[in-house]
């Protein structure tokens, strides 16, 4: 049957080059059984006067879908849907379902009910964000990622690319980690050592499952990373949450019996502060006394931009009692999830065979563009850029602090990307939270970081890793308004 | 102080171009810190007479790592290192640690000890690889992969490919999965029907801890996918294990009391038997009397290119009982780990937070980048080279095993990529395994598929997924000869 250019329209409002466009719009009547074999296609020269483009464009789409078996050229006759072209089969859908399983009840809602740091989805929208973690497209080395990625695309990485690699990962990347980053921190590993993991969240998921569950007893730091209580509440370990003071997590305060201490050493989260070497020796000492492993969740060590950063708990390990966490995620963006634990080789097999288990590992493509990030020296490069940017921020940030009277609740002598906020006593920060939001502007509220039992709602955390200098005053001039209102 | 150029020379046998080769030179005497701040590089036309290179080579890389902030230009003094060059800090390394904690035995080696399916790390080098999963390099469409990569690299999609996506995954790959995917299987399914997986075995995993534990049964085929023992025996659930016969899992040998029956209903791994429709109409009716769940993986429907692709149970699902997984793995690349569960809204609700907890979400430009490439229709076109290709194999196999009188144990009869065998009484397939490795034939022995305390030594599979028909019936006739030895 032939088909008329008439019946081909160019749906408006989608996305591509003309050529592209008309390629879609071919396949998809393929696909939809509205174009079927043997159909003859109207003449380049038709479609292109009936579609107001060139005729090159039409034929330059026409020969592309010949490549790909959606049509077949017959000489002079022209072209025809191909015999062999891919169609998408056909089945009655299933009418509505009664739900006649309620899995909530079934599983008691065992993940779904842990609590978890609430932002909205349209973040980018509010023009005061002073939330944590998100990638600032400002920053971002856009053009020399690309290249990276487009170089790892390459025929020659196609192995690297598209492989199961269950016992290992990309060996360029490991080297990267070893030679370039672990050595900042004053970690001298073997690849053995290292583990590639979907991020730090995923790094912290695996070190648990691997050394905690029922009938282990876990300490967390007291406020602390409410990601890490996600994890360990649903696992039926015993969790002990330790107060931290301005130095972080006291270890004498550890109590006798426990298996495993979560710590983060170099910047404590929420509060930032940096455990002194002094201190990182005694917890060593306790760890080894007490026969307790420490998981170190070095998170964000890139951003020690106004003090030295600190060598990590694990360089200071003698013993092999340190499970070192690390991430890509902060420096490069979230999305990317992609982080590493070191630790003993021993716990780095148990670890390997669990992520075979669950994920097998990090897709290759986004292992080997990060092995080239980092050896063009553009990881470096953006690391830099970040330390600039966020020193100037934090600047402005205490400057309007200052100016407005709000009172500083963490330390945060090395740097990173939030300050952690105490409210006048009686202030709620979640209902705070909920009227700045109204008025464009988030928040964290600080009772997520606290265990249950001793939750504080008078702190709050501002972070400005996705913020611009120039909004942070007008941004905290609001906050201090609407702390005003609430006395 | 000023450099000489001869203090510069290009590491023989790096890869990229000239360009970028002397940039990560520069930069890695930065980073290394034998190139200091203030120190005077050579002039653009020394250097490039010294490597024997271009000198608008040299004068774009130096533009390059201006732009970097590795290099600083001073008008008409010259390039120097910049003084806000990046640096890697410097810390001495540990000594050996003495690792005075065993993991193994601190943990049980409880993952570690799991029965896996081995393959050599090289398997590409044998001229003979009958092995399951793999991707073909000669039938992957590797330049429209690469441009719908590109598609996804570019500014506009930077949010989507940066953002912590913790509640929802791509919307545009998830319209693609119900609009594209789902209908082939029969599925009508909405949004919040789907949740995106690292991979099936992610999916299967998902579905596991969601449903199953300490306490629980679990229905497991057998022979069946050894992958799924590896995450149900960790977990604590009990598995019982049911004989397939020739037409997969018979639900009257379900027993009482089981919460989650695991079945291969389409291709029953490793037999490829399909399940009649009367039979799933069947399994679907005890599920419901019985009070069981069904986690259908369906791991290789595409391939049904022998006869029509039967619906997935999940299509005749009336009281979503069914939890249904797919993947893009096979069908793709396995390396991509992209796959998806589809199960009822408070199914996915549970598994989304465990999803969260684990690893947050599969990155963001995989995600993108499958969705391009199922929109443009490079997806179908993709999986008919695939069913062409894999059909004459197909051929070429069933003519080599009648040839040599090897005997198929499994039906088969829609496709596929791989044929279920049965050796002689007596021969045990490890070791014929481990002879015809010797000879550049790779098979994968049948133990593994089984229960433990049911094992044959007597099967093995045969795939060829990853082989050319041509060297199918020379390694089907080495084959032929190892067991003729053995008797």
């Amino acid at each position: 049957m032939p088909i008329p250019a008439e019946a081909f329209f160019l749906p408006p409002g989608t996305a591509g080059t003309l050529q592209s466009r008309i390629r879609s719009m071919v396949v998809q009547g393929v696909l939809a059984g509205r174009l079927r074999p043997g159909d003859k296609m109207p003449s380049s020269r038709g479609l292109a006067v009936h579609l107001g483009v060139s005729r090159i464009t039409v034929t330059l789409a026409y020969a592309d879908l010949v490549s790909s078996d959606y049509l077949s050229a017959r000489g002079r006759s022209g072209y025809f849907v191909s015999d062999t072209a891919p169609r998408a089969p056909e089945f009655p859908s299933a009418p509505a379902r009664d739900e006649g399983v309620d899995f909530a009840a079934l599983t008691g809602a065992r993940f779904s009910k842990q609590a978890r740091l609430a932002k909205p989805e349209d973040w980018e929208r509010y023009p005061f964000p002073f939330i944590y973690g998100q990638a600032d497209p400002a920053l971002f080395d856009h053009q020399n990622w690309r290249a990276c990625a487009l170089r790892a695309l390459g025929r020659r990485d196609f192995a690297a690319l598209t492989s199961d690699y269950y016992e290992r990962d990309d060996p360029m990347l490991i080297e990267q980690v070893l030679r370039s980053i672990l050595p900042r921190r004053g970690i001298a590993a073997r690849a053995d050592e290292v583990l590639l993991t979907m991020g730090a969240q995923n790094a912290l998921w695996i070190a648990a499952q691997v050394l905690l569950g029922p009938g282990k007893r876990a300490v967390m730091e007291n406020p602390g990373y409410p990601g890490l209580r996600a994890i360990l509440e649903p696992s039926g370990t015993e969790v002990l949450a330790v107060d931290v003071d301005e130095n972080g997590l006291p270890p004498e305060r550890v109590p006798a019996g426990v298996d495993v201490v979560f710590t983060t050493a170099s910047h404590q989260c929420p509060t930032n502060a940096t455990m002194p070497v002094a201190r990182r020796v005694a917890l060593l000492e306790a760890a080894s006394r007490q026969g307790f492993v420490i998981v170190e969740d070095d998170y964000e060590f890139e951003m020690s931009y106004l003090k030295p950063v600190a060598p990590a708990l694990k360089s200071l390990d003698r013993e092999g009692r340190v499970v070192y966490a690390g991430s890509f995620s902060k420096s490069v963006f979230p999305g990317l999830r992609l982080g590493y634990l070191v630790a003993s080789p021993s716990f780095i097999a148990e670890a390997r065979a669990l992520r075979a288990m669950v994920l097998r590992h990090p897709p290759g493509h986004i292992q080997r563009t990060v092995a080239y990030f980092l050896a063009d020296g553009h990881y470096d490069a953006l690391i830099n850029r970040m330390r600039v940017a966020f020193r100037r921020r934090r600047q402005v940030m205490e400057e309007a602090l200052a100016e407005q009277g709000l009172n500083m609740a963490g330390q945060g002598g090395f740097g990173g990307s939030s300050i952690w906020m105490r409210a006048s006593d009686g202030v709620d920060t979640e209902t705070l939270a909920a009227q700045l939001r109204a008025e464009g502007v988030l928040i964290e509220p600080g009772r997520a970081f606290f265990h249950p039992g001793r939750a504080s709602r008078q702190h709050y955390r501002l972070a400005y890793s996705s913020i611009a200098a120039s909004r942070i005053p007008e941004g905290i001039a609001r906050i201090a308004q609407a702390l005003g209102r609430m006395h």
